[in-house]
């Protein structure tokens, strides 16, 4: 992936700085308010992202606004941003002179007219208006703990778009055809590296397909299990309804496996006996959150051995774990025995359709040729951009920032919890981007309405409960990784609120 | 899409020019070399990609290139390329001055070990090299002239790039998450405005949905004829077999509609009649070339209406047309009859996987369930990358440039066919980017043969032939938008060999 070419624009990238560069800056952006093309009480982007975007030091840029604001050309006003001073709007429209440097109210701009018949909405957009006595109850959740998607406020934006920069500009002309149905090379050479080394899967790009996400992925095993004569694929007694459903979806059995305190029962005396593949969330149980034991791992790979069976290993947030090294992925055990399927839809973003299987070599072929004769599904300059994401160390970078910041929001919310709620027992904290609040038998409905009538959206376990499985836990599926930061105080706040109360004592309110 | 932000990076692009500029620029550049991180040898990215990478004008780039060539930092050999000059390399490991600005013999990259037990290739690699005697048969083809793929090498790279950046830069957050099943609201705003002024198509963004491309649209579309109980869609006698083979896999069955020398019948009484939906490449018949029929166009949407089937109008390339106005398409005639299926894969490039339905209002809730709750398929950054793009009018500035470059091309292949083989008709020209080029009955296979043997990849009209169909056509399926500008003119002097001789006449070479 890091050709001369690539490497060359990182290298680059932190040495275009210095004095002359400024300046040169500086004439291209006088010239533009100058000539008009920059008009008057434009916003300028941040000097952050437009040295990422010229891939200047951001120094060079931040400069060069500090000394246009100086001579006057700029303003910048602390919560408005950089903008195009007024006095050089080339319209004559202001007296020269009137205060370049100081802010002035924000006006409308000049040539665009207000829209007519618009109606006023008092108090609504003006910071000065009272809140209304008594707020109508949100009719969309105003808090957002649904578990499932990482914080997408901190999706890497600046490096992800260097990476489709450089990648793109690298692409060579035949990646714009249609492509093999595995995937880019390029990124499955970087992820066989990747993941052998993050997760210890045994990978070697000739097994690696990749897919528009686990969803695309498990359609097409599921079509392969079910086209080999697999009647039924076990899954967990608590998981997504729309994996089974999938399986359904082709042709293919569920029954769901039982569990005790220390995870999910893999005997072959149960429904692994007859199923012909299982599919498991064995680093971090989705929703209760714990590793399957060592002694189960094993179990359920010699149960592979032996009856010619599949282990579908749904790795979906193996990347964060919190108190120790990640838990390696199952499939190190025997390559030939499970699949491998890894998203970037939680260590990313979901937007981005980029997931990834790693095969046994007897199913290779097949699943291909079930994605067909060509890939129809992912885009070959996303691949790319992925490829270069994940070979420049920009994604471990990214995993490393993101474990660190919800970890201390993970944190966070058992320390609420235990301040709030001390009964309240959190679990399967230990990884990921969400936790279960354990609520008292009976509980889970009352307190799932209360969180709905204070506008927080939050999940019980008995969601993700299979229909087969009988109701035996109460509780909550918290995704604290879900809000962005600037939400996630007031939606742990709402959270304790709507808790079971300490026992014997008033909320408290140390927030 | 283009807020003040966005619009900024466009303007400042054309502006960053200038003398300091460039001083800055070869500050950088020699800084990086004086440091190592640049290593003699590398090859630095062209002065027309470095310009578009940093937003600087070509000139000013090309020119710090010019002058650090002629102080002896960079070598600039025509066909090497610009590199680091081998004086730069701060280790001593060679003698100073040698030869910085004429081209030494490329050697192995310092710090970088070769390979051990790598058999020398003699001859490969190496311009000095004697050309060997017999030039063996390439395994692979020299020439490609299959249809089916645009001239990749024309893709507008700089425009998607910048589309892209604008739309990711001001993507809002959500945008990262899971997505709308019918797609980004943003591309199917600007996509209705598109495909009702450019293809006559009545089209609301609520009735849009976004695909991966037009294999998975019609996927889609056969899950839902099928679950709805329509046992049969109607095909045209000459198509892809991949087509054929989706619904077929979807359990529909897919008899061929008769033909005559005017287009594809769509008589009530033929097959049509017990058929729910048809499947036609209305405006330019693939791989044969014609539109349909004014009046056929009537019949097939008057045997929809009447019948409650559907029309699934393929318009994969209906944005050249050359000789007049594009052919409007069919779904203009009844939208509640006709699913309109349009893509990017000819106009832009099939790398991108982007295609779009259009949805009769019946049909929409269907076909958004079988693509699932979320769109587990089509990235969100690419889809508002698009509708910038559409947005801002570079996909109707690139189509244009297509047109007029393809225009050129069959003009050329017309002229080539008439000198070379005044025969041999050549049919299917008004449109698109392949032509028919006629044979005599029963030469197809002989010519194909010759084609192979002369390095030339091209199809016969038989292998489009659906099995049932009598063989009664003999041709060939000429791709002239495939090869790029470089390969164009030998790929067509290659097909004019193959060709059936000019009658009593020795073969011209007049290229």
């Amino acid at each position: 992936m890091a050709n001369e070419w690539a490497t060359f624009g990182a290298d680059l990238h932190l040495e275009l700085r210095g004095p002359r560069l400024r300046a040169g800056l500086m004439d291209a952006l006088r010239e533009a308010v100058r000539s008009g093309r920059l008009e008057a009480g434009t916003r300028l982007p941040s000097s952050r992202s437009l040295a990422a975007d010229l891939g200047m030091a951001r120094n060079t840029v931040a400069d060069a606004y500090a000394e246009l604001v100086a001579e006057g050309w700029l303003t910048a006003r602390q919560g408005s941003g950089t903008r195009v001073a007024r006095r050089a709007e080339p319209r004559g429209a202001e007296p020269r002179g009137a205060e370049p440097r100081r802010s002035a109210p924000r006006r409308a701009e000049p040539r665009r007219s207000a829209p007519r018949h618009v109606e006023a909405r008092p108090g609504i957009g003006s910071a000065a208006a009272p809140p209304p006595r008594a707020l109508p109850r949100p009719s969309t959740p105003a808090h957002n703990l649904k578990a499932g998607t990482p914080d997408l406020a901190s999706f890497p934006r600046a490096e992800w778009l260097r990476a489709y920069r450089r990648a793109f500009t690298a692409a060579p002309n035949e990646a714009f055809g249609y492509g093999d149905p595995r995937g880019r090379i390029e990124l499955r050479t970087v992820l066989a590296e990747y993941l052998a080394r993050a997760r210890g899967v045994y990978a070697r790009p000739e097994r690696i397909v990749v897919c528009a996400g686990f969803v695309h992925g498990l359609m097409l095993i599921g079509q392969v299990l079910r086209s080999r004569g697999v009647r039924d694929v076990a899954i967990e007694s608590y998981g997504l309804g729309l994996h089974a459903d999938l399986l359904t979806g082709a042709g293919l059995g569920t029954p769901a496996l039982p569990f005790d305190e220390r995870g999910t029962l893999v005997e072959e005396s149960g429904p692994l006996g007859s199923a012909g593949a299982v599919l498991m969330t064995a680093a971090h149980q989705f929703p209760l959150g714990g590793a399957l034991p060592p002694d189960r791992r094993a179990q359920v790979v010699d149960w592979a051995r032996a009856s010619g069976g599949f282990v579908l290993e749904d790795d979906y947030d193996g990347e964060f774990r919190y108190d120790r090294q990640p838990v390696g992925a199952l499939q190190g055990l025997d390559p030939e025995r499970v699949v491998y399927l890894g998203t970037a839809s939680k260590s990313l973003a979901p937007g981005l359709r980029l997931a990834w299987m790693v095969l046994p070599a007897s199913l290779v072929g097949e699943v291909v040729a079930a994605k067909g004769v060509v890939d129809w599904v992912s885009s070959a300059p996303d691949q790319l951009a992925f490829a270069e994401f994940l070979g420049s160390g920009a994604y471990d970078r990214h995993v490393r920032a993101m474990r660190l910041r919800y970890r201390r929001r993970r944190d966070q919310l058992v320390a609420a919890v235990a301040a709030h709620s001390p009964e309240t027992r959190v679990s399967g904290i230990a990884a990921g981007l969400h936790a279960v609040l354990a609520l008292p038998p009976g509980t889970e409905q009352e307190v799932l309405r209360a969180a709905a009538w204070n506008g927080l959206a939050v999940q019980g376990v008995n969601e993700f409960r299979r229909p087969t499985v009988p109701p035996t836990l109460d509780g909550l599926v918290v995704g604290y990784g879900t809000p962005p930061d600037s939400a996630w105080q007031s939606a742990l706040q709402t959270l304790c609120r709507v808790l079971p109360p300490t026992p014997g004592g008033t909320e408290t309110d140390t927030w």
